[in-house]
């Protein structure tokens, strides 16, 4: 199985599920949200993480697709939180409907999200739910740390990977697990496939950070320098306070409150180089990136699929934007 | 074991519960609207129906503790959605924290109430996990209707009762007959008691719906008559249309614009009963109370508890406010 094949199933696996719900309003938003697309790439390494220790995909689908329709769920609920207009190239749900409904059908996502995790082999139930719930109340703790961050001006750099941790690398480790769980792997090869989705998921976190600051955005139509602008307390921002020195960290601060959008990301991409955070923040995607293929290669899995595994992994890091 | 009994043991088990939440603020909601109190009517139920069907409190204990943090979680919910600034005479979460504080906690209330829920015997893990997410998204599309009323001018009878059914009854059903399951009764059995609770549920909000427009209100410092004031779409007001001649309609609408408070509650009151719905209600009401009775003593339970369930029961029934 390769990851695309992995993708269709997944595919259709979701557009079942949409075709599944009652045509009740409380459902409209979650079909909605789910056929914005997106990369389904959680969902995905589930199924191939499967294949890699034997499995079939019979028993990873559902668990995957809970996966996936978890992490709309969080979207949608973030998206209100986060007061975003656009998601995926369209309204958000709260902008679409109303935050009212978007509150409803994002609880009513996250209990569906339960009812694909135990549609399975009834072995499995016990040891996929608790993972899936310790996954989600990391969740839940990532983005309360991240809502946490925008006051507070003491936030550490260990606590911006263990932010990123929680948001984005628990879930993607999540779907992993559940991959080598119904394929029946063993506990220790479960955990390094869980490893290995941790450590990829804070490089590719940190790959995203960088290219919103100094990847080639305006190919993709995307506004570079996003996080600049709104001043999120990234990898770049912490990294480049703590190495400048008393002058520079004022300059820092002052940019902060720069109005003008394109003085504002220039002169602090120029200050960010000098500082040299831009090699701090490869350097640190690579280490994490070699610690998850350290994780991969000691998996006993097929051969044939690891190869899949590395092109997927080395193409997160290699791309542009 | 006596309903009072089990709401110790409930509380007990609320105290630890609590007691072991982190110290981060994403936990701060949770305690606070759990330590708000409340009746612990639903996990309560869930004991005494444990040990009505000879169950031990050991293997009902966490799952009905899951009912009452997901009953929590939806009042968190719903006080946004509802935009209220009170709940059990205290600031609801939203207003003390912010909204976004109130969504976030609620998911993770969410979530740690599918922990709950599995915290018992393995065999039970299956079973229970499907009735309470069965439970959960009725409890959901229950709320979507009340919304959806709002803005609805041709809201049936039995839509009104499906409403309240989803929205109240299906939970408590739901605690019972985790009771029941956990207690390893059959599956009649179980099925049985799951309809004394919603229909004692359907008769129970009949009777809160009668109270909040002729019972004694004032004596426990509610203001009498909040459905009429917000315009509810009750049983009251619908079967009032229903009953009313083309002239009363057209008053029962006026009244609903009338701008003066004690003129309205006392003229939608004399209408209310000239047209005789406080008769119709109370004989309803009665009516979900005598089949939810039949199904209670249908079931082969210790007759000790069964005492214990009808004291209940009728206590509910005869309460002035």
């Amino acid at each position: 199985m390769t990851l695309n094949e992995s993708k269709k199933e997944v595919e259709k696996g979701i557009n079942i599920f949409i075709s599944n719900l009652s045509e009740q309003e409380l459902y409209r938003p979650i079909s909605y949200i789910l056929e914005l697309g997106g990369k389904r790439l959680r969902p995905s390494l589930a199924l191939l993480s499967s294949a890699f220790f034997g499995g079939n995909v019979e028993d990873i689908l559902h668990p995957a697709l809970a996966v996936e329709v978890f992490h709309n769920f969080s979207l949608m609920h973030d998206d209100i939180m986060d007061n975003a207009p656009i998601r995926r190239g369209q309204e958000t749900v709260h902008e679409k409907w109303n935050t009212n409904s978007a509150i409803l059908s994002g609880d009513a996502m996250l209990v569906q999200a339960y009812k694909l995790v135990i549609n399975t082999e009834d072995s499995n139930i016990k040891p996929l739910n608790e993972l899936f719930s310790q996954t989600a109340i990391e969740v839940c703790e990532g983005q309360q740390f991240d809502m946490d961050f925008e006051t507070r001006d003491n936030v550490s750099i260990e606590e911006y990977i263990e932010m990123i941790t929680l948001k984005t690398s628990v879930l993607i480790a999540c779907a992993l697990k559940m991959g080598a769980i119904t394929a029946g792997a063993a506990d220790n090869e479960a955990n390094l496939i869980y490893d290995y989705g941790i450590n990829m998921g804070i490089a590719f976190q940190l790959r995203d950070d960088y290219l919103d600051a100094f990847g080639q955005m305006e190919k993709v139509g995307k506004q570079k320098g996003g996080d600049i602008l709104a001043n999120k307390k990234t990898y770049l921002a912490l990294k480049a306070i703590s190495n400048a020195n008393e002058i520079e960290r004022a300059q820092l601060i002052e940019l902060q409150k720069e109005p003008n959008p394109k003085l504002k990301v220039e002169q602090t991409l120029r200050l960010f180089t000098s500082l040299g955070v831009d090699k701090d923040i490869e350097h640190l995607s690579k280490s994490y990136f070699a610690k998850a293929l350290a994780s991969l290669r000691s998996c006993e899995g097929n051969p044939k699929i690891l190869e899949e595994f590395l092109t997927f992994s080395e193409g997160l890091m290699v791309r542009e934007y």
